[in-house]
């Protein structure tokens, strides 16, 4: 099953030359989670050849427009494109008043249903949940209400032994069964054991977004033994003041984080713009964890 | 004395590889005007090195989305990098409410002063005067109140011909006077001509905006004799149906209004996404008027 993540963002607060702020795109077994959205998201979503009408969830973290101005535009474009399905917002409260202010104004009548989800900023709770995945806030630490999600992939199905399975000639009918991990006792007295016949499926991975924020230790509960961390780390912890300032974090602290709640591989990103270049800031985050990764535009991180 | 003007984006609606939907840059005499701000349009001014900073007039035509949805992101972004010195706004009342909702939502208190001046779009006004330029209303025919906008050149002073000032010893002091076209008696009896010391300046041009509009003659005067004529042209005559419907113009449309109205230049713009190649829609209009040019990303015109 496919769980991974393309960067469409990867700038804090401003476009800069070639970085663009914050917006991701999770594809979780062909299903697409876009998890932010800033201005210009959907010119790098045709950038990338990757399909807005194949978004069906939209997460928003915090009202700071480097993480949310694009969200008009993209869902206009939808409109204007034909989509038909619903779409589902999971974000602030006040984004929907928002959004409708707009479509008000413009004289938009969506042909398709948007579907609004607040997210409680107070406190961490599970806001969404299909087959393939558990989506649970963060409560992050900025200077205005902001959520982090946490992507869980569900447990999948056992893998069946399907060559065993034929040269024993189990009945196909009872494969469904034994991929739910049953020991079956037939009538005939067969007895099958699962374990001859299937093997687990892979452990779920966990993909943890923690889009602006302080350091803040309330928050690492939630973050604990994900797979893939994707952490800001928006100045060197040379700024360390500044990133207190405009409650932010450095890449030496984002790295840290990944440390402290054993995360398995850290992507940072949301750079200041003063940074022409990024080696520093992998560089800086690397003496604490190695495996640290730039998320910047373009590049698709597997969980 | 500079005029002219840079089209920041071409398309209509939506924005699709290469073509960013409508904005564009008027220099006039160092002064910077933007008229329309569609998403991107802040990344676009970084692409074409064009100073942010250096804006302090927009004006906005309505309020479809392919025409304002980056106003919030720019001037965002003009805080963050330290505007202080105000900005003047002209365009539908409701714009206001729009950026405020999301400035309170963002908990953005602006660094600098946000001027607004509410547009009338059922008459024509003039609605902005300084030395350099006069802007008046075109009231256009589109799905929601639309108004284009005409910006006229100020009748510049008298030229001094310096050689023969300095040849006969006329003093320094009379510069400014001559140059507003006064004859001077002066005491010792000498007469000044003005006519042999100035010639005429510059005949003022005109660049005339029509952002969305049905074909309709009720704006023709608004925009009789421009210099240049921006318009949009959204289709190919053969779609002139799906024109109407959605209150656009066709490229043999917007030349026949550029022949009626005496235009010297046309630039079209504003195209459908379902245009690969633009070239058909420049032939169909050079067909009725041949000074027409196609107003594409990152070209600069004289007016």
């Amino acid at each position: 099953m496919k769980f991974e993540v393309t960067i469409l963002g990867s700038s804090s607060a401003t476009p800069v030359h070639n970085r663009n702020p914050t917006a991701q795109l999770l594809n979780c077994n062909e299903k697409f989670y876009l998890i932010d959205c800033a201005e210009g998201t959907q010119q790098q979503l045709i950038k990338f050849n990757l399909k807005a009408s194949k978004i069906d969830y939209i997460f928003i973290s915090h009202l700071h427009g480097d993480h949310y101005f694009g969200l008009i535009g993209l869902l206009s474009s939808m409109h204007l494109n034909g989509r038909i399905k619903p779409l589902y917002i999971y974000g602030p409260a006040a984004l929907q008043e928002i959004l409708e202010l707009q479509f008000k104004h413009s004289d938009t009548h969506l042909k398709y249903e948007l579907v609004y989800f607040y997210t409680d900023t107070t406190q961490s709770a599970i806001i969404f949940q299909n087959n393939d995945v558990t989506v649970e806030t963060i409560i992050l630490n900025h200077r205005i209400p902001c959520t982090g999600f946490k992507f869980t992939e569900k447990k999948r199905l056992r893998k069946l032994l399907i060559d065993k399975l034929e040269q024993d000639n189990v009945p196909i009918e009872l494969y469904p069964l034994l991929k739910r991990g049953v020991d079956l006792d037939l009538p005939n007295g067969d007895v099958i054991r699962n374990l001859d016949y299937t093997t687990d499926s892979a452990e779920p991975k966990s993909y943890a977004y923690c889009s602006d924020t302080l350091f803040d230790e309330r928050y690492f509960e939630s973050i604990k033994d994900c797979d893939t961390l994707y952490h800001e780390a928006t100045f060197l912890h040379e700024m360390l003041e500044r990133a207190k300032e405009t409650h932010h974090t450095t890449a030496l602290q984002a790295a840290e984080i990944a440390k402290i709640v054993g995360a398995k591989k850290l992507l940072i990103g949301h750079f200041s713009s003063r940074y022409k270049t990024l080696s520093e800031l992998l560089d800086e985050a690397k003496t604490v964890f190695q495996k640290t990764e730039l998320a910047i535009e373009g590049l698709t991180f597997e969980i």
